[in-house]
This record gives C-alpha cells, sequence and structure tokens, in this order.
C-alpha cells in the first residue's frame, strides 16, 4: 500500500498492515461467502469458528491455564473499573489498589462504591513518573485482591516484574498485554481494553479465573456478571464481531513473529533505541524514573513547550504522527506496541537528533 | 462484486455493499491519511469529523428535537435493560412494562432489579404471535414511563403505531429504527443495538429526553450513567470506533436513498410482497396475527418441520441465506431490513411458489 505513516498513537494504535489488508476485504466479503464480515451471524459456524480460534491462539500465546475463563466483552477497559469490584468484593470486603497513574486512580474512585479500597501507594504528587519496588507497599493481610496497573500508558511507566505477594492479584493490563511474558497462575484476573496491542476499540479482553464466577452477588444485573458471559462463551447477546474478528488476526499475526518471548525481544530493542537516544543528551527528558520505565509508550520533554510543539508538528510533516504527550503532562510520548514497526523508532531517533541540532535550547 | 448472496439474517444483517466497500477501503488507509481507521486515534480530528456526522445527519433522519442527547454506546441493547431502571427508576418507583417476546421479558426481569415492575400486558401463552391494542392494557397511574419494544425480532410483531398514552414512553427499536417515522418527542428514550439497520454489531444509539440525564441515583458507577457519556459526547473512554464510522456510512446511504419516508413506502413494498405470497396459500402460514405483522422480520411456517427444513437448506443452495427461525418458534423467517435489497425479497418470493409446486403438503 502507498503512503503509509508511522502512527505512534497511544489507542487506538498500529496495527500489522497484513491484518488491515485482510480485514478490509474480508468486510465486504467475508471468506468468500458472498456476506460481508460485519453481516453475518456472530452464530454462523463461520463466525464461532473465528471467535474459537482467536480464544485459542490467546490461550497457546498466554499459555493460559485450563481453570481460566477467557471473555471478549463490550464497554471498554473502564466498564471493568466497576465490574471488578462489583462481582468481586461485598461492602465489608478489603482490596489494596496501587494509584500509579489516571487508569488506577480511575479504578480506584470505582472499586469504593462497592468495597473498603486500601490504596497503598501513590505516585500522584511525583506527576506519576514511577511505579513502587515490592518493597514500598504493604498488601493488607485481609484483602482480598491486589489490584495494579502493569503499564500505564500516559506516564511512560510499567512495573518491570510482577508485584511479590501472596495475595490474588488483578491486573489492567490494557497497554502492555502481550508484550512480554506473564505467568497468568499468579492472577484471579486479567483485563484489557484492545485497542493497544490487541485490536480495534470495541472489545475488551477479560481473562478470569474460574472460581471467581461464583462469587458475584445476586441481584447483579444479568449483562454485568461474569458468569454471564463465562456459560455462554462471550454469545450470551450479540458480541462485537468486527473487533473479536481482528484480535484473532493480530493474534495469528503474532504468533508468525514468534509469540511472546520474541515480541518482547524486539519490543526491548525498539524501546532501547528510543531510550538510548534520550539518554544521550540532556536536551531530551524522559519523563518516567529509569526503573519504571515503560516498553510500550515513552514519554519526554524537550527544552521548553515551543519547542516541543515545534518537534510535534515536524515530525509529523516527515510522516512521524501522534507524538503528543498526554493532555494531563503535555511533552511528547512514543507508544511503540508490538506491531509498531522497529524502522518507524529508527526513523523517530534520526529526526531527534536532527531536530536537536537544529534547534538548540536557549 | 461477484457472488453475494442475499443474507436474511436477522442481525447482524445485511448492510449496503457501497458501505461495506468504503468501510473495506477506509480500514486500511482512512481518507488518505496513510493510517487505517481502527488505527487512528478516536480524537484525531479526522475521527471527531466522523462521529460528530454520523449524529447530525441521525438527528437529521429522526428529527431529533434539541433537547434531546444523542449517545454511542457498548454493551448491546441487552445493556439498556438494566441502564434504564438502574437509572431512571427507584426502588419505590413504578414502570408499565409490555411483555411482547424474548426481549421485552428480559428487559423486566432486569427492571424487576430497580423497581416496582408492572406487567399490563402479555402475549407470551400464545406464542407472542401478537401485540396489544391500545385497549388491552392499563398504565398504572403512577408509572415512571411504558416501556415497548418496537418490533419483536423473533416473532415478527411490530407496533402498528405508537401506544396511546400520556406517559412518558422508553422504547426498544433495535430492529426497526429508521425503518418508519417516529416521533421522537413522545419519548424519554429509544435506544437500538446497531446490527439490524444501522450498522455493525458493537454499538447501541441511545437517544434521550436531557432533563432525565439528572436522575441517576449518586453511587451508580461511572461508566452506567447516561449522564457521563453525555457530557463528553460519548467519549469518555474510548468509544466503538469502526462501529460508530460504519452507523455514520449507512446514515448517509439513507439519506441518498431519501431518507426515512423513502424508505418506510419501500419497506411496506418489501414486506407486502412476501405476506402476500403468505396470504395466497395455505402451504405458508405467518407466525404473527395480522394486525401485529412486522415489516422487518416475517415469520412463517410451512406444512411441517420437515419441509421447513428441506424449504431452508434449497433456499441456501440457491443463494437465499438465513432463512431459519429462531430456537424459540421454529419455523422460517426472512429478516428483511432496510438495506436490503428488493430484488432479494422477489427471488424468495419466487422460490416460495416454485417449493410449493415441488413439494406438496402430503
Amino acid at each position: 500500500m502507498a503512503d503509509r505513516v508511522y502512527n505512534f498513537s497511544p489507542g487506538p494504535a498500529t496495527l500489522p498492515v497484513e491484518v488491515l489488508e485482510k480485514a478490509g476485504k474480508d468486510v465486504v466479503n467475508f471468506q468468500q461467502t458472498g456476506i460481508g464480515l460485519i453481516e453475518i451471524s456472530h452464530r454462523s459456524k463461520e463466525f464461532m469458528a473465528v471467535a474459537d480460534e482467536a480464544e485459542a491462539n490467546l490461550r497457546d500465546l498466554m499459555q493460559i491455564p485450563d481453570n481460566y475463563k477467557v471473555l471478549f466483552l463490550q464497554g471498554g477497559a473502564s466498564s471493568q473499573f466497576f465490574m471488578i469490584p462489583m462481582n468481586l468484593l461485598g461492602k465489608d470486603k478489603k482490596a489494596t489498589y496501587l494509584n500509579t497513574g489516571t487508569w488506577a486512580k480511575k479504578a480506584i474512585k470505582e472499586a469504593k462504591l462497592f468495597g473498603d479500597i486500601d490504596v497503598a501507594y501513590s505516585s500522584e504528587e511525583a506527576s506519576f513518573n514511577r511505579v513502587p519496588a515490592d518493597n514500598e507497599y504493604t498488601v493488607a493481610g485481609n484483602s482480598e485482591y491486589l489490584y495494579y496497573v502493569s503499564n500505564n500508558t500516559i506516564y511512560g511507566t510499567q512495573f518491570p516484574n510482577v508485584p511479590a505477594t501472596e495475595k490474588m492479584l488483578i491486573s489492567d493490563m490494557s497497554s502492555d498485554i502481550l508484550s512480554r511474558s506473564v505467568d497468568v497462575s499468579k492472577y484471579g484476573m486479567i483485563f484489557a481494553g484492545a485497542q493497544k496491542n490487541l485490536g480495534p476499540a470495541g472489545v475488551t479482553l477479560v481473562i478470569i479465573r474460574e472460581d471467581l464466577l461464583e462469587n458475584t452477588p445476586a441481584q447483579t444485573p444479568t449483562m454485568l456478571s461474569y458468569k454471564t458471559h463465562a456459560d455462554k462463551g462471550s454469545m450470551f447477546n450479540t458480541p462485537p464481531c468486527f473487533a473479536i474478528y481482528v484480535v484473532g488476526e493480530v493474534l495469528k499475526w503474532l504468533k508468525k513473529q514468534g509469540g511472546v518471548e520474541a515480541i518482547e525481544k524486539i519490543n526491548a530493542e525498539k524501546a532501547g533505541l528510543l531510550y538510548g537516544a534520550i539518554d544521550s543528551t540532556d536536551y531530551y527528558r524522559g519523563h518516567a524514573e529509569k526503573e519504571s520505565r515503560s516498553l510500550m509508550n515513552i514519554s519526554f520533554n524537550l527544552p521548553s513547550p515551543e519547542l516541543e510543539a515545534k518537534f510535534i508538528a515536524e515530525a509529523a510533516a516527515v510522516e512521524l504522527n501522534g507524538l503528543k504527550g498526554h493532555r494531563s503532562i503535555g511533552g511528547c510520548r512514543a507508544s511503540i506496541y508490538n506491531a509498531f514497526p522497529r524502522e518507524g523508532v529508527v526513523k523517530l531517533v534520526d529526526f531527534m537528533k536532527e531536530f536537536e541540532s537544529n534547534n538548540p535550547a536557549s
């Protein structure tokens, strides 16, 4: 295809071009059925096979144990913020949360509607520029779970390791799922909005341990109970078919790349190139503390807001798009999820050097 | 395009082929941005324009008054079953529901979790083969609203007119929205899953009167409050961008057809052809009583289940697909929403005559 630009958008984000091209054809005529992908019944054998294959490939890629259910839900990761405590907590029950960014904070707000929430750590006063080491917080003994956001998209921080705790973990992995190996068995639940590493906006992946499905209070609306969706293979009602299809294609693409271990190396290399460029000069400053750096979102500043605006505009002019930082911290941000090509990172690094030499700090 | 079949699926359902072809291209390269439609930021000016245009065209097509908000939500129409009473009822408040089919019944079940629900009419004992006339039920005086399902997809029934009541109406129009003119000002809220007359699965349209946004109880999770989404133009979190885009394209297509009044005539004609075929013989029997017949879903039976199975199989062999009735009533069903072409109805009618003469009732 002609004229593809490098899109550093934090989500919706760059997807593999071969997935886009296949989706573009299937939307019009799905598998030569004479029916478009977005017209075909979700209960047709053709679509059921798509959903089954997506789940099977995800299970394979993440090595999901048999006692976990995989759900494809709607409502975004934001809906999980309340569904988790609604299903898994009670008025007198406690959970521990780590406040490492905007999305953690939103999850805490919703959880407080349902239970006793202990915020054991917060980096809010430092503009969320770090995540805690294990010795920087304590998980309350009577907590049902420890909740954390694995990667903080806005601030460019990421937990380098799984928090060391005996408690059940629940993690929002919206912005780093499938970017590195994860031992699913340590988690009660993992969830992720699709629009970063998985596919298009409109579907949310939930991986949940089966025994937790029994905890939902009676009186919970049918659609808000995880068990409803688990019992019906995510087809209690019409699922977001197109988004599930694209996720399935992205998973197939990921397998072709060699799976999670292979992409993890590529991700480390891509991020290494960018952090190398940042660390080689005082001109660029990373937002995150080094120990907390994300391999997915690299948030950084230039010597002044004026230079940042100029940088973003001139980058866009050479087809390096979407580098504006989130409005809450400003500056620049390069989001380089699994499908973002290495060549785009190299091009950005070259552009950064050139921009610095053309625009010295005053 | 080659080999397009006639797809009578009840939803996801046939969409205009020109919409599919445009979507297929935009998925790969959206408006020549060099970024695919499903990769581009929902906050980009390009996508914001798509969402704004979709809303403007919907307002125009349905003549939605200014004091109504248009929301594009996730979770399917099924999520509205609980969101409506959660936002608009209270423990001591009453609402009246008409039980005219599976989807009404599900809505009643969820509403009972939140308020005092009066089921003023039910056709369940007659296999939901009819909807009530105005004089067949009474709306309780202290009801907050009267809830009804405008068109019952499974049973092929449809309210011929808006229920005559002074009470605020709330209607599930999932399977007949934009198929005929509606006076929105009579409603507190109208909602519809997209996958029949509007677009792909994955987005739910909500049209809600502004003053109702203030009724939501405190302690309601943020994502479940209509006001959250109304205040942020359906972009509180990442919306289902692709589905909204396709809805926008379907709305543009509908305007080109002449709008709702024009399509209403075409729909009446298409349904007339099919009901004419049914009424011209005793071989085919419509499920719905004549006064309750749907113009969108025509459910019918043949002399025996064996003949029905043969009919469905032989129809599929000549590219008349998706004619199997819902498992709850069996038989056959032809769903002929706005985008279903007249030629396909004519072909089905011809096939019905031929099948009858080749397969006499024993």
